[in-house]
C-alpha cells in the first residue's frame, strides 16, 4: 500500500497568498502584509517577563491540569468582572492551544458525527473546514449588509426548514467583516437557540478591538452557552497559541477529559506568559496598539470608499475591511493575485470566508504599522487607475 | 435547554491520583509522584537560552507555517542521520503540539468514521480514548511477556477475522511496558500492514532512554508510515507541548491543511525552544539525565522482584515499571488508593492501560529523582510488609 489521506481538509486561500509573499520575499521584493490576522507587534514585555520570571524561580513548566494553572483560569475570569462588570467562576474557564484548540473541544464535546452547525457566511473558514474534518455539517447562513453580516433568528429559522439546527456558531466582532452583534441582537439569537435545542458557540476573539460601542459578551446575557476567546488578538499572542473558553459547569469535566487525552494541556510557558499579559502593564501595552488600529481603520476604509469598493462592512471592531470590488473588476481571486504580483500587496480573496458570493470581495487586514497599510492603500489605488 | 456533553470521553485514572496527591499535598503532606510519566527536570538550560535568544533579537514569534519554522523541520530531519544513519527529507517532518496533536492529526488524515485501528493492551489510554472521540473503532490486541507486551502479525490476523484492520498503532519503547520492537519484529509488522493495507503508526516518543539495545526507528525500514515523536520525554520538555511526525510525502500537504484548520501551528516560543533543545549543549544535558533514569530502573525493578510482584515487563527503555501485584494483592484501584492514602506515594493502577486486566498490575514512573524513587520503593516495601 501507499498512505495517502482518506480525509481531505481544504487549506486557507490566505496561506496559499502569503506563500507567494514569501516567495516574492525571497526574490528581494517588499511585500506589504494585509493577508494574515495578525497584529505586527507580538507578545507584551510583561507577558515575555512573566515567562522569563516562572523560569528564573525555578519552574519546570511541567504539564497542568487540562483545564490550565488555576493562576490562569482566576485571572480571566477577573477579566469579565473588569470589562462586562459579571461574575465568572474560574472553574468554569478551560485554557486551550488557541482559539483553534477550544473549537475542536468544542465541537467534539457537544456534537455526534452529521450533527448541523450553522455558520454565517461570509466567516472564518476553519470554523467549517474543523466541523468538516470532524465529520459535522456546516450549513450556511447567507447574510448580508442588511443585518450587518450576522445572523438573525430569521436566518435560523430558514435553515431549520431543512432539518433540525445543533448547534450556532457566531462571531462577534466578525472576521471578516468587523461587526458586532449587540445587545438585543445577541438576546434573540440566545432565547432562539433556548427554544429550539441548539448550542450556542460565540466566538469573542477580537474582544477588546473596538472603535465605537463596547463589545458585549454573551456571558452577559446567559452562561447557557460556550464562549471562546483568545490571546492573539488584542494581546498579540498569536504564535503562543494560547486561548480559552468559558463553558457551563456541566461541561467543564467533559472537557477536562477531553484535553488529557486529545491534548494533554495548552503550552504551560504559554500559560505563564498569558498571566503576564493579564497584568496592569501587559493591559496598557495592547490597549496602546488600539491608536494604530483606529487609524488604520480610517485609512484603510476612506480608500476602499475613494477607489470604488462597494458594500464596505461597518467594522465595528477587529482589523480587517471587507468589500466587494469595484465595478469594473470581477474576479477577487485574480485582483488578489495581480495585486501581489504586480504591487506587492499580499490581501485575501473573499472565497476564504465566503465559497459562494466571495469571488467579488476582498478582505484587508490592517494589523501592521500605519506607515505599511497607508502605503498599501497607495499601491492599491496605482492598480485600480491602471485599470482591469 | 440545558448545553451537555453529548461526546464523553474517559478519564486518565493517574490524573485521578494526581488530583488525590494534590489535595494530600494540600495537608501538608509530602507526596512521592510515581503516576505521571513527566521527568522531574524540565528543559534543557540551551533551549530556555534558544528561546530568550529569538526574543532578544526581536523576533515576534507569530504563527509558523501549519508544519512549524524549517529551521526546526531541518534540525529534527539532521537527528535522524545522528542517531539512525537515515537522511530523513526535512519537508516531510510535521512540527506538532505535542505527540498528542500528532495522534490527532494522524488519525483524522489517515481515516474515516467507523474505521478500525489496532492497538496493544497495555497501551496508553489517550489513543483509545481520542480514537473513540474521533469516531474511531479501537481493536485491542492482548499482549502478554511471550511476545514483550508488544503485538505480532499473530495478533493482527487474530483481529482481522473480525473485519479489516485500517490501522495498526505500536509503541516503541512502549508505555507502560517500556519494551521494545526490535529491528526483525518491527520488519515483521511493517510487511503485515503493507500486505494488508493497514496503515502504520509507530509511536517512537521514548526514544533516546534506552537501557540495552538501542531503538530502532522504524524509519529505517520504510517510509511508508507515519512515525510519531516529541520534545516532552528524553529532552524533558512535556509542558511545553511540542513534538513531531514523519510522514510519507503524499500526507505532508493534507496534513498542512489539518493544521492549519484545527491548530493554526504549534506554539512559537515551544519551536524556539525545541530548536535550541537539538543543540550539542542541550542534547548533552538531555543524555545528562540518563545515569539518573539508569539508576531508578535498577532499584525500582529490584524492589518489584523482592516485594513478590509478578510478570515485571523486560523494560528496554522509557521509565515506566509495569508488573502484576504480588499474589497477596488482588485489586489495584484499591492498592493505589491505599498506597497514597497511608504511604503517600502515587502510582498508576493498571487500568488505565489495559481495562481488561489491568485491575491486578501496576505502572510505576521512575522519572523523578533518584533519592525520591528510592524513598517510595521503601514507603512500598512497609506496606507490603504490613499486608493486604
Amino acid at each position: 500500500m501507499k498512505l495517502s489521506a482518506r480525509g481531505q481538509t481544504a487549506p486557507f486561500v490566505a496561506m496559499d497568498v502569503l506563500s507567494e509573499a514569501t516567495r516574492l520575499e525571497g526574490q528581494g521584493a517588499r511585500v506589504l502584509h494585509m493577508e494574515v490576522g495578525e497584529p505586527a507587534f507580538g507578545a507584551p514585555a510583561a507577558a515575555r517577563a512573566a515567562l522569563a520570571a516562572a523560569e528564573a524561580r525555578g519552574e519546570t513548566l511541567g504539564y497542568t491540569s487540562g483545564l490550565g494553572t488555576m493562576a490562569l483560569r482566576e485571572a480571566i475570569a477577573s477579566l469579565y468582572a473588569r470589562r462586562h462588570g459579571i461574575d465568572v467562576d474560574p472553574g468554569c474557564v478551560v485554557v486551550t492551544a488557541g482559539s483553534s484548540a477550544a473549537f475542536v473541544m468544542a465541537f467534539l464535546a457537544l456534537f455526534e458525527a452529521g450533527d448541523r452547525m450553522a455558520l454565517a457566511d461570509p466567516g472564518y473558514p476553519a470554523y467549517r473546514n474543523t466541523l468538516s474534518a470532524l465529520g459535522l455539517e456546516a450549513v450556511r447562513l447567507e447574510t448580508d449588509l442588511a443585518t450587518r453580516y450576522q445572523p438573525t433568528p430569521e436566518h435560523l429559522a430558514a435553515a431549520r426548514t431543512a432539518g433540525q439546527l445543533d448547534g450556532l456558531l457566531v462571531a462577534s466582532p466578525a472576521n471578516p467583516t468587523g461587526t458586532m452583534l449587540d445587545a438585543p441582537a445577541l438576546r434573540a439569537l440566545v432565547a432562539d437557540c433556548a427554544a429550539h435545542d441548539t448550542a450556542l458557540i460565540v466566538d469573542e476573539i477580537y474582544h477588546g478591538i473596538t472603535y465605537g460601542e463596547r463589545a458585549v459578551s454573551a456571558l452577559e446575557i446567559s452562561d447557557d452557552l460556550i464562549v471562546v476567546n483568545s490571546f492573539s488578538k488584542y494581546y498579540a499572542m498569536t504564535g503562543w497559541r494560547i486561548g480559552w473558553m468559558v463553558v457551563p459547569e456541566a461541561l467543564v469535566r467533559p472537557l477536562q477529559n477531553l484535553a488529557q487525552n486529545l491534548f494533554i494541556c495548552a503550552s504551560h510557558p504559554a500559560q505563564a506568559a498569558a498571566l503576564g499579559a493579564l497584568s496592569p502593564e501587559g493591559e496598557a501595552e495592547a490597549e496602546g496598539h488600539m491608536a494604530d488600529y483606529r487609524a488604520n481603520r480610517e485609512v484603510v476604509i476612506a480608500a476602499l470608499a475613494r477607489l470604488g469598493f462597494r458594500d464596505i462592512a461597518p467594522a465595528d471592531g477587529a482589523f480587517y475591511a471587507y468589500a466587494t470590488l469595484p465595478e469594473e473588476w470581477d474576479d477577487s481571486m485574480a485582483f488578489s493575485k495581480r495585486l501581489l504580483a504586480e504591487h506587492h500587496v499580499a490581501a485575501t480573496p473573499g472565497l476564504d470566508f465566503d465559497p459562494v458570493r466571495g469571488g467579488h470581495t476582498m478582505r484587508f487586514s490592517y494589523a501592521q504599522a500605519p506607515a505599511v497599510v497607508a502605503e498599501a492603500m497607495e499601491r492599491l489605488a496605482e492598480m485600480l487607475r491602471r485599470g482591469p
